[in-house]
């Protein structure tokens, strides 16, 4: 196991009727800006319990937060925030909300020109608002993390820091059952990506984290597919696992000590830019191709998580290999995603501009070894169609 | 799963050459009291280390915290601390030393009488002094929660608070390398049985948690035999996974949501106060005979545990599950541990004095379901002999 520093100060409210939490944690003499996505927050009772905790708490609101958030649309609330003396953000609603409030917590004091530049330059964040998160979607980790992915022009980029993380976060499971399945697959989706960069890379003899990783990995293959059917369309310990699991995929813990990958992500970003494939798909199209073509730096790892996860007992390693990863296209699918980029109607003329939107964004030293190059890409690529 | 907040504010150091981080986390301007025990850090130069980091800090130091830490000698180091104006303390050592200083960080500042009455009476605690922590005996957890236990007059008992969380804790494999294999096997199985008491109970469909309790006894059983080999006695690896357990067994997360046990733990207080055994050794001697006089309460938990952690197979339950439990027993062997009441020279006439004190500690509603009477704690005690 490698060395580590770990912190994660966000405190979780986890469970039914948790949303009252918030009249606690936000302080009294606060100025608060409840910043949301679509309606659906309305139509679902979410925005009406949320109007309830607040109760006399001052408070103003920003909608329109849309999915794969926009640095035009965050800019806007910032706006709000110095016509009216914010000083507090609560984001209502699934990863893309979190992130656009983890920008704009940052953008609304960032002071050295235009607070892009925590994204494309990397420019360092020294002060943020606080803020607390009320999750509706469970999916990308955001409410519990330092990290966010905003989009700009086609460009669709991260910035991280520890000042913003959530002070709190308010995990309802019963705020999910209105999602669509389309929603939930994702959210799944994502979870389950997020564990395996983190996981599915080469060993370095660091067993808890493995098998916490091999944990969420179980728990969202059993419950995933559940959560879809009509039978269990309003079961709360579901939805809650995967509320749990998804939170847990990347809160950092699993990912201490441990080598990263990242290149599914990095591939996917270029994908939903580009084309405005849903995030999660692009995960799902890119991943399979991922651990086909590096298959041999991740021999070992994939040989546990064939036995661990799936509990394969195929005595020869390539075709256990073979499984696992058929196994893994099977889940995707059975999550109703998409794993081929000619599932969404792509092919071999749209690589080239996924590789040049890579190298403009420096992406050309990917995967735990650095050694996906463009030109790895490209085989990945051409493993997807 | 059942409803929960969570929240872990220890920020986490963990690797080799860690400790210099000390120097950063403590502030500048502190006058520091290092606590410690006993000469152990000196000969195996944690104590150089800690000097060095700490530099020009102001710094004063306190030993002679005793396994089982006693009251009367925590009071003696806040005559100190009132003395010198100490405001951080630096704990360094394994579960006493870090107890030790959450008493002491909290009964400095504690201005309602006796401090002994946050034991007792479970007095609020309202404030205390900051400090951090440096691990060398991985085992029970205290480095990275808010739990503590004290001894005063032969009476073993608990306070928590969230303030007495440490703001810090340095994990350093290497410094457990001069571990005594006793110490090593009382870690190992302080771990252990950390994790059984909030996952062995009744089943609630909390699938994280689960898991995430397995995959720690799972690893602590691997790790835990190899740790006491000459031939490993020198791996960090073996030591890093091990302290990694230990902290994670114990730091809040796998017990979110989910019934907690703890009779075992209870009734090895009493061992401890009245004959002096190690902590961990009173749970490996009570910890058998309780899943076997809890089997019916534990039945679904049993089977899972056995098919689960030991890989069982048996299609009789009942077979299985006593199956478990050998099991169980076996690897407390492995770690050369006691199992009963006779291997400490304890027998059926000491059982009277054990339920006395469980009396009058109010320890009379024991277990996930608070059915562990004095009446079961008797049959539990004659099962253990």
């Amino acid at each position: 196991m490698n060395k580590f520093t770990f912190h994660n100060p966000t405190r979780i409210h986890f469970g039914e009727d948790q949303i009252n939490k918030i009249s606690k944690e936000i302080p009294e003499n606060a100025k608060v800006l409840v910043v949301y996505g679509g309606g659906s927050i309305k139509s679902n009772g979410v925005y009406d319990q949320v109007k309830e905790a607040l109760g006399n708490h001052k408070w103003y609101e920003f909608s329109g937060i849309e999915p794969n958030p926009l640095y035009d649309t965050a800019m806007k609330a910032i706006q709000i925030i110095k016509d009216k003396n914010i000083d507090y953000l609560l984001a209502v609603g699934g990863g893309s909300v979190i992130d656009a409030v983890k920008f704009i917590a940052a953008a609304a004091l960032y002071d050295e020109g235009d607070p892009w530049d925590m994204l494309v330059k990397q420019a360092k964040v020294k002060q943020a608002i606080p803020f607390g998160a009320v999750l509706t979607l469970p999916a990308t980790g955001s409410e519990s993390n330092s990290g966010s992915v905003m989009t700009r022009d086609g460009n669709k980029l991260f910035f991280g820091s520890p000042l913003v993380y959530p002070v709190f976060a308010v995990l309802d499971p019963a705020t999910t059952l209105s999602l669509s399945k389309r929603q939930i697959s994702n959210g799944v989706i994502d979870a389950f990506v997020h564990t395996v960069e983190q996981y599915l890379t080469y060993p370095v003899n660091a067993k808890i984290q493995d098998r916490f990783a091999e944990g969420i990995l179980q728990t969202l293959i059993e419950e995933g597919p559940l959560a879809l059917t009509d039978e269990h369309q309003n079961n709360l310990d579901i939805r809650g696992n995967i509320m749990w699991s998804a939170t847990l995929a990347l809160n950092g813990l699993i990912g201490v000590g441990v080598p990263h990958d990242w290149a599914t992500h990095m591939i996917g970003h270029e994908l939903t830019a580009l084309h405005g494939i849903d995030h999660a798909r692009t995960l799902s199209i890119v991943y399979p191709a991922v651990l086909k073509t590096c298959k041999e730096a991740k021999h070992v790892k994939l040989i546990q998580y064939g036995k661990r996860v799936w509990n394969l007992t195929n005595q020869n390693d390539d075709a256990l290999i073979k499984e696992a990863i058929a196994k893994t296209e099977a889940f995707f699918q059975t999550m109703q995603v998409p794993i081929r980029l000619s599932d969404v109607d792509l092919g071999k003329n749209d690589i080239d501009a996924i590789l040049t939107k890579l190298e403009q964004h420096r992406m050309v030293a990917l995967g735990e070894h650095q050694n996906i190059t463009l030109d790895v890409s490209r085989e990945i690529l051409k493993m997807a169609i």
